[in-house]
C-alpha cells in the first residue's frame, strides 16, 4: 500500500482540554482540534519522529490524497518506503496549522461560544501559537523530542520557531527556503491578498459560511498574485515564455492568449476549492507578524544561545520571496550562538516553489543530514 | 510663471479625421481625440521639439498641475527653464497615449456609433498604435522629426516602438527602464490586476460608466499588487521595514499594522481617483502584446536596421519589472545594427520608479546624451 492511499493515517484528536491554549495576543483558546496525518511507526523509545511543518497553503496530507482535490500528498516524493523521509525507519507526522481550513481549528471550524463559525471572530494567531498547538500534539503521542522538525516557507519558520521556543524537544531542524522575519516586500505582497479577498463582497466581513456565497473571485485574485511569488523570472521565462495558449495568434482581446495567464488563472480557480479564505487571512497575517529579531531583542543569535539542536539551513538561488541573504541571516546567527549548522544554497532556476519539487541537491543535501543526524542519534537503520 | 501651472499649456485637438487610424487589431478608428500638453516653444525650423512618452499610469501633465489630482507633473524634475528638458531651449510635447482617460480617446470616452462610452466596445489597441496616434499629432504640429524621444517602462516601449517603425522622424530615442517585449512574469502581474479589476461586481462587463457604480476595489487591488513591482525589495526595507503605522505594538488584527500596508492602501485608494479601470485593461493588454522580436521575425537587430537615430538606453540596477538584462538585449540589437547607441547602467536601490525620481546619475546621462544631440543637430544654445 502507497503512502498515497487515503484515510487509513488521517487522524482528528482534542487537545488542550486541560490546559488550555494560551496565544500570543492575549486570547485563551479552548480545547482545540488537531488533525494530522501520520506515516510509518513510532519506535520503542519514540526517538524516530520527525514532524512537517506545512507551508501557508499547505496541508497535513503531506502523503496522503487530498481529500478535497483528489491529488496526491504534496511532499509525496520526499515521504514513502526508502525515501528520504523513510517510512520504514520514521514516524512522519504532519499537522494542519492551527488558524487552517483542513480540520485543525480555525476561522471556519464552530466558535464553541455562539455555535457557529468563528469567522472574524477567531483570534489573531502567531507562527508562535503554531507551534504551541504543535506542542500539545507532540505531548499527546508522548514523543519527548522530534528527531527532526522540517518545513519549507511557512514550514520553515514554524521549524525555526520550534528550535528557538523548544530547544530541548527537537533534536535536528530543517528550515528551508524561509526567514527569520518576514519581509516588507512580503508582507506587502500579503497585504494585497487580503485586500482582494475583503474586497470581494462575498467576504461580507468574513460572515459568509451560512450565506451560501463565497469570496471566491477576491481569493483567486490573492492566490494569482502569490503565486507569481512562488516562481523565478527564469522559471516563468522557461515554462511560458510568451507562448500563446492553444491559438497562433494574438486574438486581440482579454482572453487569456498567453499561457501564463491561463496557468495563473487555472491557479487561482482550483485553489478557492480547497482554501478557506479566512483561513488565508489569517495565516498570512501570522506569517507578517513573524520576527524572530524582534522576540530576542533585536539580536536573532540569542534566540539559539546554547542550543544543542543540529541545523540544516537550506535556499534556493532563484528564489526572491525568501532570498539567500535572508537564509544567510539566520546561519549567521546559528554560527554566532555556536550551533551545529550546515547550509546550501541550491543552484536553481525553479523559484521559490523548488522545495516542492525534485531538486536533486536539495535532496541529497536533506538525505546526508538526515542520515547523519540518525547515527548521532542512534537510530539503527 | 512656473511650468506647473495649469491650464495655458493643455490642448486638446481632433486628428485622423481625413486618414483615419488603421489599429494592428484590424479596426478603423474614426478621428480620434488627442490630449496633449507642451512647455517651451517650437524654433522656426521645427528641430527642437522633444516628444516625452507616459508609462502605464502617467498622463500628459508631464510638468503641469494634474487637473484631477491637484498634484506637480509628473516629470517636474525634469521639465523647466534650465533644467535638463529645458523650456528656454526645447519644445516638449506630452500626450495622454490612445487608450488613457485623460482626455484623448479610450474606452471611457463616447462611441461615436452609440453615443455611450465605448467600454470594451473600445478595440484592443497596441504601443504600435499609441505611436500611429502620436504621429497624427507630429503631422498636425508640422514637425518633421523630433529632436528626441524619451520615455520611461511603458514610455520606453513606445520610445523604441517610434524608433523602429519611423526611424527618419526620430532625431534621437532615449528608451528608459523597458524591454523590446514584455515578460511572462510582467504579462502575469497585469493578468492579476486585470483580473482584479474583472472580479469586482462593480466592473459590470466594463459598462459601469452610466451606473454610478465603479470597479473601485478592483482598480485599488491592481494597483497594489502593480505598485510593489515598481519598488525594489531594498527600497521597500529601506522606507518601511517592519515598521509599525503610528503605534508601538503589533494590534492582532487586520489594521495596516504595518507602514508598508498603510503605504500601499494609500497608493491604490489614490489612484482610483484619477484612473480609468477599463484604460487600465486596455494599456496593460498593449504592453503585453508588445514584442518587437516577434514583429521582426526573432531578429530584434533588423528593427534598427540602417538607422541614424541617436540612443541612449538607461537601466536601474535594481529594477526587477524590467531588469538590465532586457535592456541589454536593446542594446545588443542596436550595436548588431550598427547604430549610434550609449547604455548606462544606473546604480541605485530604487526599483523601476527611479525613472521619475531625482536620480542623479541619471539625470546626468540624459543631461549630456541631449547636449551632444543638440550639438550633432545644431541647436544652438
Amino acid at each position: 500500500m502507497s503512502a498515497s492511499s487515503p484515510g487509513s493515517d488521517s487522524h482528528s484528536v482534542l487537545l488542550g482540554t486541560e490546559t488550555p491554549l494560551q496565544l500570543d495576543c492575549g486570547v485563551t483558546l479552548g480545547a482545540i482540534r488537531m488533525a494530522y496525518c501520520t506515516y510509518g511507526s513510532l519506535n520503542a523509545d519514540k526517538s524516530n519522529a520527525i514532524l512537517i511543518c506545512h507551508a501557508l497553503t499547505g496541508d497535513q496530507f503531506a502523503a496522503s490524497r487530498q481529500p478535497l482535490t483528489g491529488k496526491d500528498g504534496w511532499w509525496d516524493l520526499m515521504i514513502g518506503p526508502g525515501k528520504i523521509l523513510d517510512t520504514d525507519k520514521y514516524f512522519i507526522v504532519c499537522s494542519n496549522v492551527l488558524g487552517g481550513c483542513m480540520g485543525t481549528t480555525g476561522p471556519s471550524e464552530t466558535d464553541p461560544k455562539t455555535g457557529k463559525p468563528y469567522g472574524l471572530n477567531f483570534p489573531i494567531i502567531t507562527i508562535g501559537d503554531m507551534v504551541r498547538a504543535q506542542v500539545l500534539l507532540q505531548d499527546y503521542l508522548g514523543i519527548e523530542s522530534w528527531f527532526s522538525v522540517i518545513g519549507g516557507s511557512m514550514g520553515g519558520m514554524q521549524t525555526l520557531q520550534w528550535a528557538a521556543a523548544y530547544p530541548e524537544r527537537v533534536f535536528s531542524a530543517i528550515p528551508i527556503a524561509c526567514a527569520a522575519r518576514h519581509s516588507a516586500q512580503n508582507i506587502a505582497f500579503h497585504e494585497v491578498g487580503r485586500q482582494a479577498v475583503m474586497a470581494d463582497p462575498n467576504w461580507q466581513g468574513g460572515d459568509y459560511y451560512a450565506s451560501g456565497r463565497k469570496p471566491t473571485s477576491g481569493l483567486a485574485v490573492a492566490r494569482m498574485a502569490a503565486h507569481i511569488t512562488y516562481l523565478s523570472e527564469a522559471a516563468l521565462h522557461r515554462k511560458f515564455g510568451r507562448n500563446l495558449q492553444d491559438r497562433e495568434n494574438l486574438t486581440y482581446g482579454f482572453d487569456a492568449d498567453f499561457q501564463v495567464e491561463s496557468y495563473l488563472r487555472y491557479q487561482g480557480i482550483n485553489f478557492v476549492d480547497r482554501f478557506d479564505a479566512n483561513s488565508y487571512l489569517y495565516i498570512t497575517r501570522a506569517m507578517d507578524y513573524f520576527d524572530l529579531f524582534t522576540d530576542n531583542n533585536g539580536n536573532l543569535a540569542s534566540a539559539f544561545e546554547g542550543t544543542k539542536t543540529r541545523f540544516c539551513v537550506v535556499s534556493f538561488s532563484s528564489d526572491w520571496l525568501f532570498p539567500t541573504s535572508e537564509n544567510k541571516q539566520i546561519v549567521h546567527a546559528l554560527i554566532t550562538a555556536a550551533a551545529n549548522v550546515s547550509f546550501v544554497e541550491v543552484e536553481t532556476d525553479k523559484g521559490h516553489d523548488a522545495f516542492l519539487l525534485d531538486t536533486p541537491e536539495m535532496l541529497k543535501t536533506i538525505d546526508g543530514f538526515l542520515q547523519s543526524s540518525a547515527r548521532s542519534r542512534g537510530l539503527v537503520s
